[in-house]
């Protein structure tokens, strides 16, 4: 029997709620579908602060690199918002990215069709479904180039560089192209040529890159003017390709236009099939502890490293029919309506219903 | 009689028709308010690099430092996309701003209430109104710090900086407040705080700025969470203040989020009143020459220059009456719906409409 080592790093706020039921959900997958998972509990963000007073003990940092993959929930509250920048819980988050050279974030924006009046768009705008792949490069950028504070003749400024090599951009393209080759092989790829050299070396690389996929169409937009499209007409875009910096805002944007934020997964991948897993809301502090947060985006980002990083896709589309089949039976606060014909429930509920139908 | 010295820059694609028609307006106002204009037309952008082989000619910067304030078309089009970077339309667009130390750019997105079905976002989500404004700082961060290529053991990579002052920080703050103060006293300050150092130095100079100003209530988000924001509920925002690219990127969502893209005005202010005034949509070379253009969005910036720049705000009320008299007369092809009652007509018939009506 197959057996894989998880690390599990449940972290702050309704992070520990969400992942219990997401363990629950891939122990299940693992006894039907005849593998086993060890798990390594660690810290990070506020709750290695806390423990420990850093963000990223290198326990953690360790225990990562021994296993298969891993699982975290979310990071970050008002609690640690005093730290200084480098000692945040979001800094946990960055160091991590980093120190398992995770340098590929994959950020699906889709709409599960129970929830397709959850969007804030006109269903004439949002059309029959929505299927975005935002591949964001997470490993490089002004996320981690030089920053810094000087004073200059008694006048201070700050300052961050916006950085990319050829190496970075060509890694986190390959990676876009595959996905956009096994899906509707359209690739968007954005950034602002018309004033970046950073962005002019970046779509020139692309360009090079893009004759490895003749199949694939590759159009070229300006971040701003994505921004726009993105509200105007989603469905026009397949995969996206952008930098650390513009995917964050970018992913987040066509989270919010799904509808469906409390259900969107994300991996964020290495080299050789490692990756880290998580829902891509945030530590949602204020319901924190209250049975109330919606598990199913991290149970779905357990079907994700099901598909990505172990190689069990049947366990994976297990996990996924559950959830559609739970939708219909349960739902969390967050996505409940009056008359959706299913029962309000909170977070342990909700797992043991997946759970129940895998 | 005063007498005020514009000049006109009418630049690409659909801008010289709607210049055109704006002077129109602004022609029929001076008539009726009792001062008298005087143009001086100059390019910018293509038509510069067409006739002079620059994007930016130094004719042009002295007519705009000799004149009152600025009336600008749109730059750019496929034409010049060829161009190297620092030599294409864009450049020039830049390069006014910044030698006429146009440091704060203000985008109003605003619905027109005959327009309110035009917002892509549900009608619950949109409400009864939107109005929110768009301070964005316009000479400083990523837009103008070093940048460059590099090549070091044969990896080549290039690199942009983002970095801002202290006193670039206060001068943009202090006119989102008095902004906000004249409003509905609500500022939203956004940046990426928990990444930057420059977004740390943003923060913290912010809230000693907002010493000045109790009445207004602040609240600071991070750029991604502003993304989501607008789409999820973009009534809760009143004045938000940030950075030159984030504002680049958050304006251009707003604006696509009001639904009225083709009305919205634009100012871009230096110090004492100067300021350059142009629609927020682009060049449209897609649909230059052919009458279709809609000119409303450059005749309110010429009400925008009334307000702002001369100090003549019941020109300015005028302009703004006889537009919103207008669209329920007449339309251009981009907000005219079948049933909308009012009359399908060109650029040049939409800008008569709007004169006669002043
Ligand atoms: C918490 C923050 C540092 C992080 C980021 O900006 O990458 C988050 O917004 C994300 O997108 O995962
Ligand atoms: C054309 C481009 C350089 C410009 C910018 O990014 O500032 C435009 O998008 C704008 O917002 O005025």
């Amino acid at each position: 029997m197959k057996n894989y080592k998880l690390t599990v790093l449940k972290g702050d706020g309704i992070g520990p709620e969400i992942v219990d039921e997401a363990i629950k959900a891939l122990d299940k997958a693992a006894d039907k579908f005849g593998f086993s998972v060890e798990y390594d509990y660690q810290l990070l963000g506020g709750a290695a602060i806390d423990a420990t007073g850093v963000p990223l003990p290198e326990e953690t940092v360790n225990s990562c690199k021994a296993a298969d993959s891993v699982i975290l929930g979310a990071v970050g509250g008002p609690k640690w918002d005093k730290e200084p920048g480098n000692n945040r819980p979001e800094a946990g988050l960055l160091g991590i990215r980093k120190a398992l050279g995770l340098y590929a974030n994959l950020r699906p924006a889709v709409i599960f069709a129970p929830l397709r009046g959850a969007s804030p768009l006109k269903p004439e705008i949002i059309g029959e479904s929505l299927d975005i792949m935002v591949v964001r490069e997470l490993t490089g950028g002004i996320y981690f180039g030089d920053r810094g504070t000087e004073e200059r003749d008694g006048v201070k400024s700050a300052f961050d560089t916006e950085r990319y090599s050829v190496p970075e951009i060509e890694r986190i393209a390959r990676v876009a192209f595959d996905m956009a080759q096994k899906r509707d092989k359209r690739l968007t790829s954005v950034d602002k040529a018309n004033v970046l050299d950073s962005s002019r070396l970046w779509r020139a690389t692309v360009d090079r890159i893009a004759k490895e996929y003749p199949e694939v169409q590759v159009s070229h937009l300006y971040v701003d003017n994505t921004a726009m499209q993105l509200v105007r007409d989603p469905g026009q875009f397949d995969v996206i390709l952008t930098s650390n910096m513009f995917g964050d805002i970018l992913s987040d944007e066509a989270s919010m236009i799904s509808g469906s934020i409390g259900m969107l997964a994300s991996a964020s991948l290495g080299g050789s099939g490692f990756g880290l897993y998580e829902p891509i809301h945030g530590s949602a502090p204020d319901i924190a502890g209250q049975d109330a947060a919606n598990p199913l985006a991290t149970i779905l980002s357990i079907a994700m490293l099901l598909r990505y990083s172990l190689d069990e896709p049947e366990a994976a589309k297990a996990i996924e029919d559950a959830v559609a089949k739970a939708l219909t039976k349960a739902r969390t606060r967050d996505i409940y309506t009056e008359g959706c014909g299913a029962k309000l429930v909170g977070c342990g509920e909700m797992g043991d219903i997946v759970a129940s139908l895998i």
